[in-house]
């Protein structure tokens, strides 16, 4: 079973087309070797099934597959027709009007309910979905049906992978390390006063000893990779909008995680008194009234942390010399809805990240990600002293957008840093390094001078996943950690007592 | 005209307090004298102007003044006569209606439209407001009665004031210096590629120039006040809960300029295939869907920044040696809405600010906040150079809140530093400097050792602000800057070239 196409549709024609019948008959036949089948494979392409033509238009029936599709057809047939018509009858092609289009896309199992624009109905039978498409001419050119394949596609794939596992291929390990500790780092940082639950969900509120660490790594982020690598320091904004997401390509899949931000409807003081008034009295803030006095979403909190860097370049074109661009950001926060339940510092829905950003040339983006990797390992054996591995992964912007799928070692693709954590003896994630191939210069229409493809990567170096695997394995005794880092930190601040 | 309450109430009896009549007028004769004057001036308080004894209960009207308010007046009669009918005549109290209670509140004038929760109807003759209030027995125990009465005396007071204008008494004054820019330096700052608008309304991208000047406030904000006041670093959460500005006091006003944070209903990616679908089809968000998939808002971005602070010390006591206790926050962005229209960068919705917090004793908050004062002079004056002025003005905390007035100088109160913007002759606040007096201890139950009452204070130093101010006197080219600023500033990094 193959990928089929089926449409009927009718061009309305401006008066009776029936003088030029023959020559409609003609050209209709003359085009299954011609139009529709340019581009296609030998043999492969559309055909025209019926035609009918009445007094008010040509009705037509389009088969294919997935080479020339029957609606690209039904597009590609509109001016050799209006051509025809026009200048030897004088009658005008009004419209296209889609009377019904059944496509067919093979799939081992049903996929389950699903709410798609412009899909009719889903039936599934003998190892495919048969799919009624509600659209017209507009939606055809706005390549709706395009859309719509792929993404039935997509779920068809994912379905006969059984879920959504990430793929994941070794890529280097530290090998086996002994550990000075093995409880849960959380709960006893939280006995040291070190840090304490935010009153927010999954949200903590660092003390001056924790603050202290996450400075440390900072600081060894700059010492080791920021200037000697040449990063240039950037501030980022927080607050992203649809239409970074659209562009980045979170809008496809990011939903289920984000914290969503609404503005006020207006500034307006009076419009908001009632509100105040509410609380002034009872004490109780008034959520329902506040809800209906907000705008819809405009956005969310960052979740990953470059999409909002890029408008800064976006529509420019950079001089071959600017390359390759590394600029890094620390400004603040990100935020992510996570599974329920109480996590501990390693699970946030709120945390600090460090994120490195690096454009150029295929050639300096993949060279500089061999630098990136060379200066980790420096960090996590020599400076941290972890066991940690990394490993291929799908990339993160496809895992963002609901996709799985691994690409060519070497080239586009993620790496993620594993350590253990001896307590659960499981391994966390305790940050990426990323080569987004052109993914990025392209959505935010970034050129070079010479017009070379450009390439994108960057890396996440989150603080709060590299302290949970330090404490993990060390503990938070700086007596067992090691001399290097010690060296960094110098004397821990006094933490503030409590009675 | 006075301050004036009438309430009518019944007590309902558990039978027929006939038996009691006498002794129950005698009673609530007695009382006049006695307990409805208890703790008022000589001839203050309240009076009972009828009762009934009537088969199901006693019904009553009582009249008072501010002093023991009929409210009051009606609780504290419950527990005599519960005792006069119980023990003598073996009837129990039922419990309290409140058939009527009308409140009379001079004002010089109408208020507007309100809409406040029990306030049956408001209406204004005579000089005064008469409110009646739709209350029972649990609202009275809740104290509903006296926050209406305080909020509408507020709004008297507000509106005889005319408004809003915030009181302002200058301080220190640098005198007037001549300035080497007089343009408005945004426009300049992005001429030069130094700053780019971000997607979002007043939300800027700082390229390596910009971010460098920022990294050079902190520096000197660092050198100069975190090391030899001996403030700790800490890490303050940036998504804040109503629960957060429930106690900080921002639930009773801040409502218009909150970007407000709404989590999604489910991270099930089921729930949300329908969104990421219509989007991959369209390439549109469904807004509206989403806004039907995301639950109320749980709060809003960081508006003032310690109040998120505070759940660290929340319910602790801390040793008097841990006083005076200094501690900051440069973690990340705060959120304003802001009122509309294209502003510079020196009015922005997303912005940067390190916050410094101190506590303890009043005269240790007192005197730290002299401190602060002193190094805020040095550093405007010796380092930046610039034309500023400090004035005491509305503790902002009342600012937020929607209140007027000016606390006397040298106690609880707020600092307002600013900075001539040569280009519009106009004054631009560029941060501030508060005293809360035991606002934030109380508010989150914070004590200590020995019991003395605990004072704190705060201090924001927005960057966008300091550049703003800055800029706008200096300009953007380093050789018009003092030699002080240049040598923290070093080398400017080279910004992105675009072609």
């Amino acid at each position: 079973m193959e990928l089929e196409f089926k449409i009927t549709g009718i061009f309305r024609t401006s008066a009776d087309p029936g003088p030029a019948r023959e020559a409609i008959l003609t050209l209709l036949k003359d085009a299954r070797s011609t139009i529709l089948s340019k581009g296609a494979p030998e043999g492969k392409g559309a055909r025209i099934t019926s035609v009918d033509v009445d007094t008010n238009g040509i009705a037509i029936n389009i088969t294919s597959d997935r080479y020339v599709r029957a609606h690209d057809a039904i597009l590609r047939l509109r001016k050799p027709l209006a051509g025809l018509l026009g200048k030897e009858h004088r009658i005008g092609i009004r419209g296209i009007d889609i009377t019904q289009y059944l496509v067919t896309i093979p799939s081992e199992q049903p996929l389950g309910e699903l709410k798609i624009p412009y899909v009719n109905s889903m039936e599934y039978t003998q190892g495919a979905l048969v799919l009624s498409l509600d659209v017209g001419l507009s939606e055809i050119e706005k390549r709706i049906p395009d859309r719509i394949i792929s993404l039935i596609e997509d779920k068809v794939t994912a379905s006969s992978y059984g879920g959504k596992g990430e793929h994941w291929d070794l890529l280097w390990s530290s090998g086996k390390k002994a550990h000075q500790f093995n409880k849960d780092p959380t709960p006893e940082l939280v006995k040291l006063g070190w840090i304490k639950r935010g009153a927010s969900r999954g949200q903590w509120i660092h003390g001056p000893q924790s603050t202290a660490i996450f400075r440390a790594f900072e600081h060894i982020v700059i010492e080791e990779i920021i200037k000697p690598l040449g990063y240039r320091e950037m501030i980022f904004p927080k607050l992203v909008t649809w239409d970074v997401w659209k562009r980045s390509g979170h809008a496809k899949g990011v939903y289920p995680e984000i914290y969503y931000v609404c503005p006020p409807k207006t500034r307006d003081p009076e419009f908001w008194e009632e509100v105040a008034d509410y609380y002034k009295v009872t004490l109780e803030v008034p959520i329902d009234k506040i809800a209906s006095k907000i705008d819809k979403p405009i956005g969310g909190l960052c979740y990953a942390q470059c999409p909002p860097f890029w408008p800064f370049l976006q529509g420019e074109t950079l001089p071959d010399d600017g390359f390759p661009l590394l600029v890094f950001d620390r400004s603040g926060t990100s935020h992510r809805y996570e599974s329920g339940g109480i996590h501990g510092m390693e699970r946030v829905d709120e945390f600090h990240r460090i994120e490195l950003v690096f454009m150029g040339t295929q050639e300096q983006v993949l060279a500089h990600s061999e630098d990136m990797q060379k200066k980790y390992m420096h960090i996590f054996n020599d400076i941290l002293d972890m066991e940690w591995r990394m490993a291929w992964v799908t990339p993160w912007f496809m895992a963002q957008e609901g996709l799985t799928g691994l690409a060519d070692k070497g080239s586009v693709g993620t790496i993620d840093y594993e350590a253990i954590m001896p307590y659960k003896d499981e391994w966390l994630e305790f940050q990426n390094l990323s080569v987004n191939g052109d993914k990025y210069p392209k959505g935010f229409n970034v050129k070079s001078q010479s017009n070379q493809e450009l390439w994108s990567g960057c890396s996440g170096i989150g603080l709060e996943r590299w302290a949970s695997a330090f404490y993990a394995q060390k503990g938070p005794d700086p007596d067992n950690w090691p001399d290097a880092f010690n060296k960094i930190v110098g004397e821990l601040p006094e933490g503030i007592r409590f009675l």
